[in-house]
């Protein structure tokens, strides 16, 4: 295996991970709906942008450490869910917790993922220096019984917060995922935090249901029945971000799933100007979508983001190199933010003002 | 013959079928006029465009069809009418009437189709659930009296409308067809919707004249002589459509014939927001020219089109596998159609509003 | 030889040229100066511009016919001036004259041109059906008297105007030459112009001086020296342009040299309707740079010019096929305009408005 | 060795460079912060603007000289710092500093310089015809008594002003250099300016210190010990811009160092208008990053700069030919401005307005 601190960028780890991966796995990660034209758009946007750096404000101590919604991050750097973290690496998910726990962020676990959600808050208190969060990505199920029981069972392994995703009414289309014949999870692997809940024999894993039906009145309902700060995942348009803030949603993640669901839509970067100003402070926004570098972070933030996540990044790095792999691209990011911080003249994301972005005059 | 269900989009189909093609043929449908600006233009305009979609509206049963100009469809995808079919496959348009009855949409029947309309028309009544409505186009000939029997043909073989093309003063200039010297039909293909039609020995087919001289004067005497819906085809400019609507003609094709006619002639959905304001409601809009993909078809529509049509698709698909081919293009587009309506938070046409598009901010 | 008449458009006609000529000589004529993005900016501004065509406008006899400045073409596509001719034929400008004459179209000869004025006139009046105009591509010249005679050269040979090149205070530098060893004619070629013009010993030819010296008082004594129409060819600042007008200049070449003056000025198309606001109707305004297509032709006639001027494509053509290589280039761009026109349902130049042209929406 | 006069253009001296230099040095001298965006902007930005040249402007004797706080230069192309030239040329900076006295013009000698400045200085006036200005590019260090003795030491060899870098609270990140394993100066090679510097071993040379702790009381400071004028080099925003004016400061570098602090920061040129603007004539204004061009000199003189300052090319030049080859990168941007002059109808900087300098249409 590659030594992880050889790898200097996370392009590097990707290309790592690619050339030791199975290429349909690769496909799967890499891939996103149809044409991949959002796919293309979260990262072309950061390039797009510019920085317009502060001089001589005469440093002192970089705090690199966020709070949201409750939740400490030593900082503003999440982890986004992805599925099916067993697919890259046989320690799944434990190894991804390992390394979120010893970096000291947020892991959001995915409802999708291949080890169950109380074994990965084991893994993350039991793992080196380990004290991140962890908060729970729930799709609603049209069952709203085995949802209750889903939200049960993540607020029992200590979840934070709950990250509803919807912009799934129905499965994005990965043609690259068709053209591979991938439908199905290689023997042994399973949505585990679907196995054994509620009724049905031993061992039974349910399928996770993706419905046109879920609406406010789900968000609603979930508001009731839990007492754990609700965000919700994949808005994009400035009216129901509106309506995101009228239903008394605790916050949300900016994103379009990784342009894995519907193509064709905005980069969130370029959209976040106006979800700010939809929400006008009263939530905070957690961004998603083509996060590479410690400028896209600061990027982020100066227009108005209280942290990122980063998706396929992890699951690069825990393709490249397990835990290690996973806690190299962290820490990457970790140096690269504090480092545009510095160079911005900026001590804590606070210093981060919307001035200090600019587009591409053309 | 590949197996159509193996093709996972247009541009798969197009592929296979240029690699089975007479190069010759194939240059001929996918070529335009010079430079092939506009041929280019017609798809990278969709790219440009960004959905936003609405998230959390609940579902409902989608419904997929509309009616246009009296004729009922079931998704708003229709067949724009290209000449020529017995080409690229030896049953010509009657396997495309077949597959567009199948899919149960409107086919417009070109003018210079291999087959003539009354012959597609029977085989459409006679199609597996074969109920799809027949349009004809037509190339007003100089020689009124011509004109008026094909006119009377094409209602005999019971079409519901005509399209009236109107961007052909001449014919356009293909170099790829004058590179390849390909100036005639092969031996036995004719333009049989002009065989035998008013005097002359039998089996005599006429030349399709285009001709300058026909101008709006010619649309008010069709106007008269007929009660078809009229559609015209081809008007580019604002004040032309303006001109439309106050000679009361029933419906536009927005079309700049695939690139076919004058080169550098904009895309027609960067055109389709001036149109939809020139005819303010008052007549329905047909839009063709680089819908490859489920969500064109939702840009054209939430830009005001009451629905699309496809040319090039529907021949590669009849190149690439006769009527099953034809068939599957329709139904790649019908499931896209479907599966983009569902992610944008829509349950029909209806719910397509002009907010959820954007252009791509630079 | 290539069939002329095998060639279909002018790119066509450059590659044959290009394939048969030294290439020290190819790139003398396609190159510009320094990184050549004036040169590449010229083609490129054309097909950013887009055409909004008319329909049903009713034909009539289309009327290709232009008069300029009292000389009438058959077509409003003129021949820029263009040095040195016999480096790419044997018979040079006598070759580009009769194919000019032919075409009825206007030739610009150039100071440079290596036969004299008076031979091309002759041979244009000689050639078949010839009854094409000349005019006379002037560099003023410090030493004034030598001036005045090449004027009276000119005059004598009848030329019906003088187009004076003003941007022109030093030679372009073109680092193609440089790189080539380019610097001198091979032996046998002249600026036949300058030869025995006033006293030195027989058949001494002066050095073309470009001084950056000349001002507008040496326009006013050239208007006062002669009674031909005079045309200033290189302006492109609008407030050079307003200067023209009110030192009583008759007409202007609006061009930047092909790109082979300065380098990174704008394109010539870019900047006509700026230069057509500050003329406001006064004076015509003849185009080149970048003319390539009849649609070229026709979005530079919207916009306000008068007609256009061609160069490297003449020579292209003369290298391609002599005289009737240079026909074939006026006669490909004759049946693309009329084509042009007839598409945009148009019957003259008077036709073509500026509402015709569009920008490329970004 | 190459002839230098063979040599075009900046970029074939930059490729003869690096056809013959250490991989590593060549990275070291053309790479630039982390995905090195803003090495790209800054040579793009200036492909973006357009001239447009006035003419008939009647000449007279061209003035290329500049005066700029008080050092007067031949032309308006300085020499901007850069660190190490004796990896590139065993004379180092002494070469430099020949060609900079030959070419008459101000070099600005980095702290980071392999050659002590006093040494440079000597060179400088020793050189054939040599009379050019030197200034001092300083890093101010915390330990302020070190920063006092470089600026004594600076004055004592006769700089003529400082120019304090304040674009660099730490170092940026090459990650090219890290790929390459290039953390060290070869054995032999270092930073002259540093050595023997106040107390410690004799020939012990100090470490530079990049410190986010240096603000704006440090020019405050270093404003009082000295009475060179003091120009900072590598504020970006407005701002800042704004407050060094308000602390006396006497001059601006506009520069982004190369791209090689923080990446995405924009070009220098695009934010010359907003900075130009901040400073409103009170202090000059040198701009560097990109100039590879005359029309680049002439493009920032006519948008508001006093001065452009050139750094990687001089390094290609040493490196292609010593002395001689930083020499002919110095007269070859002198003869391109001076040909911009002429043909854009100036005799001197005066006449180069802002109207003259367009974007590129979009």
């Amino acid at each position: 295996m590659a030594d992880m601190s050889d790898l200097l960028n996370l392009s590097e780890i990707e290309a790592v991970a690619r050339a030791g991966l199975n290429p349909v796995y690769a496909d799967y990660i890499a891939g996103g709906a149809r044409d991949e034209i959002t796919v293309r758009a979260n990262e072309s946007a950061f390039e797009r942008l510019r920085l317009l750096p502060r001089m001589l404000r005469g440093g002192g101590k970089r705090e690199l450490d966020v709070t949201v919604l409750g939740s400490r991050a030593s900082m503003p750097i999440l982890v986004s869910p992805t599925a099916f973290h067993k697919l890259v690496h046989p320690e799944g998910e434990l190894a991804t917790a390992r390394a979120v726990a010893a970096a000291d962020t947020i892991m959001i676990v995915a409802m999708a993922a291949t080890v169950a959600v109380g074994e990965i808050a084991a893994a993350a208190r039991a793992a080196t220096g380990g004290h991140g969060a962890l908060w729970f990505q729930l799709y609603i199920q049209p069952d709203l019984e085995l949802t209750e029981a889903l939200v049960r069972r993540a607020t029992d392994a200590g979840c934070e917060a709950l990250v509803v995703t919807v912009d799934s009414p129905a499965l994005g289309a990965s043609e690259r995922n068709r053209r591979n014949g991938f439908t199905d999870l290689p023997a042994g692997l399973a949505c585990e935090n679907l196995r054994d809940l509620r009724d049905g024999e031993p061992g039974h894993v349910r399928q996770i249901v993706m419905s046109p039906e879920i609406s406010w009145e789900h968000i609603d309902w979930l508001r009731r029945i839990t007492s754990l700060p609700i965000l919700l995942k994949g808005l994009l348009h400035p009216e129901d971000v509106r309506s995101a803030v009228r239903h008394g949603v605790d916050g949300l993640v900016l994103s379009n799933h990784g342009g894995r669901q519907l193509d064709t839509v905005p980069s969130t970067i370029e959209l976040l100007p106006e979800v700010v100003a939809a929400v006008a402070g009263r939530i905070p926004i957690v961004l998603d979508g083509g996060v590479r570098r410690g400028t896209d972070v600061v990027k982020a933030l100066a227009l108005g983001a209280a942290a990122v996540g980063i998706g396929r990044p992890v699951l690069w790095g825990l393709a490249a190199g397990g835990e290690a792999g996973a806690r190299r691209v962290l820490e990457l990011l970790r140096e690269e933010y504090d480092h545009t911080l510095t160079l911005c003249g900026a001590t804590s994301a606070r210093d981060l003002t919307p001035d200090l972005v600019r587009g591409v005059p053309q």
